[in-house]
């Protein structure tokens, strides 16, 4: 039997655990405290819902359940092999979450201000920072098209990001409709859009002239690529240039609206700044999206913005929505890596005893568990070793029964 | 698109993620007490894995998941429909558990005593309290023999189900071991006893005309099927009468021990006793296994055993191990209809503001929040109708910025 997780997954060590548990209460307590009430979705997600959602390339990366019993025989005797599967694993936490509102609005509030801190999967080549299995941690308010809304999840998603210790980092905002305006201008066409957004999104990765070339593949108009990239060349473009390019439009003035609100809200905290490159993967949303960049560690550690039309594919009227993202591994790797300690951490000691004092140890035991977490170990025939393995493990100190009294702390 | 979630799998409201959450860090912050630390594993495990974890009729409830890309194209091209599976989601904690173990006991202190509280998936026929997606929570401990950890993990289990006010149960405690000696002895032969503890284990739903029946129709032999249903009529079996029947042996011994010292350890608070019908489904069980079954609710609320041989089909070699998991949705099902109220929660209050007051509003707010729990909406239209559904909802009170300066609780 192999003894690997399977690939692109991980087993969690106790000290690893420690901290993710951490981080996701920090995260879950700061979410709380702005009102947010969480709720939880099932993983297992309806096949037929995960590939009409929108997703972009994840559609291309979703773990298929197979089929069972009659179903998956008649299936296989059909030879129907797009029909092996009726269950998938979800790629992210807002389409069941769109799902999740369709079904239960009646017993919501509206706006429903909500937080998932759960499992995704994506079946990705895994590589560094990368898994197939990861958590993410989202916040979002369904029902209201205010733009107080964006600024709120910015607001409270830059906190928790401050109360696990994350602070030189910067907020990057862009309007989904407001770049297409731009695409449209530069000599896109509409039904070119959504293929040259999926393009776009890779920019960091590929460089401009990256882009240039897929677009190139894709078979797009020399002119509109060229106008693109010429007018992309120039970083940072800024929202006054793009006024000059489209006019004045409603999508500029709700986001020089959000940029100011957030700037003063920020206190000076982090900059917030418009950024024409910023487009999102997902294909479902519709407005606003922004990014939460660190500027230490490099990358993208949170992300979202307004997906006015999925949770329309439900209950078929269209109904206003925004999410804002914290990915969870990214900051969980960028702390371990930077030996990050946690605050104020319950000690943890361990009792050895005699195999025949495992009562009165326990006792001992009790009275310790008022202050601290107690192990009890049996005495193992090389004390000293095992005490050498525990200081190496998650143990803060240790007590012989019947030898002392008092707790030896490493 | 479909709203309902996929058959046999939960939305859970705020209010029931809140009930969730509380009794899983009660549970959590019990078991660590106790110097047990969290682990986690992956929800994916290698197909082959699954496949050879004798986990009884588990096995035939697995969710397997499609191969993808060239590896699906070949199995089918091939018509190789018994591989088009190549990992499945995990059925219980301890098989991952083993493999982890396997996996990284360099790095582990040994014995090694760990938590899981995560999700686990079978594809059972649906029905109330059966669910497909559940939570378990286990305590393990690897790696020691003592019949000191059981006694641990009796008192540490019983000790979390006291704390999140479960109290009328009782503890009942077998060994895999000692049942199959008590069958050879009624006649069963060895390579029947798998089998025969299968049909046993559905005493408690088919009675014992029942299990009368499936031995039966299994084909085992008359003589031994009466041997059985006299001694298994008069309940209970003491261990007395096994004692006559088998003569002394080790089992005997360990479970007497055992019945004793948590008797002990259990300070009147609740009873302990042998039972003989207790089979425990998995076929991994090698030695005692357990429950605790709830007197007010009826049914077993906890179980577990000892497995010390599954780590070995990892690792080539035996090391003895032993669990015990809280049945988690049965717990959350026991407490939702019993109405239970958190104790100590913190109060969640919304602040209504008019949309262009949002910073100021937002400044009272984050007073506020030093104490509560506080969500901002801008005000709606019916102001009288939105307070009815926030006190519908999961909010304590409300405050109406410029209105009032007071918080007013419902």
């Amino acid at each position: 039997m192999k003894t690997k997780p399977v690939k692109g997954t991980n087993d969690y060590l106790p000290q690893e655990v420690e901290l993710r548990d951490y981080l996701q209460n920090e995260i879950l307590k700061t979410y709380q405290s702005y009102g947010f009430e969480r709720i939880t979705t099932p993983i297992l997600e309806d096949a037929e819902n995960l590939d009409k959602s929108e997703g972009g390339e994840n559609l291309n990366l979703i773990f298929k359940v197979l089929k069972r019993g009659d179903k998956l025989t008649k299936a296989l005797d059909n030879s129907d092999y797009a029909n092996l599967s009726d269950m998938g694993l979800r790629y992210d936490l807002t389409l069941p979450l769109s799902r999740y509102y369709a079904n239960n609005r009646a017993k919501l509030v509206s706006p429903f201000k909500c937080i998932q801190m759960d499992r995704v999967y994506r079946a990705e080549r895994p590589q560094k920072g990368r898994l197939r299995e990861f958590v993410q941690c989202d916040i979002d308010i369904l029902g209201s098209s205010s733009e107080n809304c964006e600024i709120e999840l910015i607001n409270t998603t830059t906190k928790a990001l401050f109360n696990i210790g994350l602070k030189n980092f910067k907020v990057k905002i862009n309007d989904r409709g407001l770049l297409n305006t731009i695409l449209t201008k530069t000599g896109f066409a509409e039904e070119e859009l959504a293929s040259v957004c999926i393009t776009l999104d890779k920019l960091d990765k590929i460089g401009l002239d990256g882009v240039r070339n897929e677009l190139t593949e894709k078979g797009f108009a020399a002119s509109a690529i060229d106008n693109l990239s010429s007018l992309f060349e120039k970083q940072p473009v800024t929202l006054d240039a793009v006024k000059e390019l489209c006019g004045e439009n409603e999508a500029i003035d709700r986001l020089e609206n959000i940029l100011s609100k957030v700037d003063k809200i920020s206190d000076g905290k982090y900059p917030v700044v418009y950024d024409i490159t910023l487009v999102r993967g997902q294909g479902y949303y519709t407005g606003t999206v922004f990014e939460v960049e660190s500027i230490d560690f490099k990358g993208a550690i949170a992300g979202g913005g307004r997906y006015d039309n999925l949770i329309g594919k439900f209950i078929g009227e269209s109904v206003p929505a925004v999410g804002f993202s914290i990915g969870f591994e990214r900051i969980f790797s960028i702390l371990t890596d930077n030996s990050y300690s946690i605050p104020d951490l319950k000690k943890r000691i361990a009792v050895l005893y005699d195999a025949d004092s495992f009562y009165e140890a326990n006792i001992k035991a009790d009275e310790l568990r008022k202050e601290y977490n107690v192990a009890m170990y049996e005495k193992p025939k090389k004390v000293g070793k095992f005490i050498d393995k525990l200081e190496a493990g998650n143990c803060d100190g240790f007590l012989v029964f019947g030898q002392s009294d008092e707790v030896k702390f490493f």
